[in-house]
């Protein structure tokens, strides 16, 4: 999240998916060696972002995102060119992924172990979902804004990060647009790294 | 300012001035023994934040606020019912104060060194007559948001510390409304500490 509180920059599209400026708040991500390696690449740094990083990968058993995270295209699926997200054939996920959506769509299973299940009857059918495909690990919600908003109001969030970077996007899609509180989650713990300050708030 | 960008609640008031929720952003610095001695209180915490405080009230020689942060009512002032400011007879500013309006008033001096001098041709007169107030100390543009705002945009801030409190206010007013970057502003330093973190950016 910008220090300005956008999750993503304005005029989101499928050449640009976050936005006008909004690479510039993963740009903390890409250069750790531990985000390299589960793309597959070698090299890269360690820093005070390597184990915030390393925590938040480790122990999820699902993902849930949204339609919009998930990308491609709006409104109904497009059976003769399948969009099959941002990821290309070897996802990172490598565990059952929920995509919620308004337009159902058979699931899709890539290389890697990652499949991609459309689930249309909401947030919380997803979560039931996700739970059971977990095998008692974590279920991650990965984005975006509007999902996150979704789940935070509907209070199912019980781990909450946030990655600001200091920098001001000035338009896009605020993460807490409408949220009017954190509910039970309370800020747990800081870790100030180059470009991010990771804000790890816990259900208390 | 809080999690989703807020520097004061909605429906400020005279009664009211930080605003619906507003002063939960400043819950971190009222136990403090340093800003308590600042306000001739005694006791009170030390904690990470008592050096940020301390570094934000050292050294400075003038201030700079706007008229909605030095309250009172909107429009001309009152003669017959004048209007000093929120801190009683002997505020803890200790140095001239120069408070940004469109109403001209004399200035105004109080008990331990602190005079409200009213400037109404704009922020950069406010600055030239607070520079050549401050006897080669800082300035301290206290705010609020709107005056912030201004200043930034103008490109005249060297320095700027964020108080970044972890709770969500959903409404109010926006420090970086219509802000589209920080310039030459750069995260130089993260303070973690108790319900609060400190960004520090300086001009690069």
């Amino acid at each position: 999240m910008s220090l300005d509180g956008f999750a993503a920059g304005p005029q989101q599209s499928k050449k640009n998916p976050l936005g006008i400026g909004g690479t510039r708040l993963h740009e903390w991500v890409l250069p750790l060696a531990a985000w390299r390696a589960q793309h597959g690449l070698e090299g890269g740094e360690v820093n005070e972002s390597t184990r915030v990083f390393e925590e938040s990968v480790a122990d999820i058993g699902a993902t849930i995102m949204g339609r919009n995270m998930f990308g491609g295209h709006p409104g109904p699926w497009h059976a003769a060119e399948p969009w099959n997200g941002w990821w290309g054939a070897n996802p990172p996920y490598h565990h059952p992924v929920f995509v919620l959506t308004h337009h159902p769509r058979p699931p899709v299973a890539l290389e890697g172990g990652t499949t991609f299940t459309f689930v249309t009857d909401g947030i919380e059918a997803a979560l039931e979902l996700a739970h059971r495909a977990s095998r008692g690990l974590d279920v991650a919600l990965a984005g975006g804004a509007s999902t996150a908003r979704q789940y935070l109001t509907a209070g199912l969030i019980d781990e909450m990060e946030i990655h600001l970077v200091p920098v001001l996007l000035g338009a896009g899609e605020r993460l807490f647009e409408d949220v009017r509180d954190l509910g039970p989650l309370e800020l747990a713990r800081t870790v100030a790294a180059p470009n991010v300050t990771h804000l790890k708030f816990v259900r208390q």
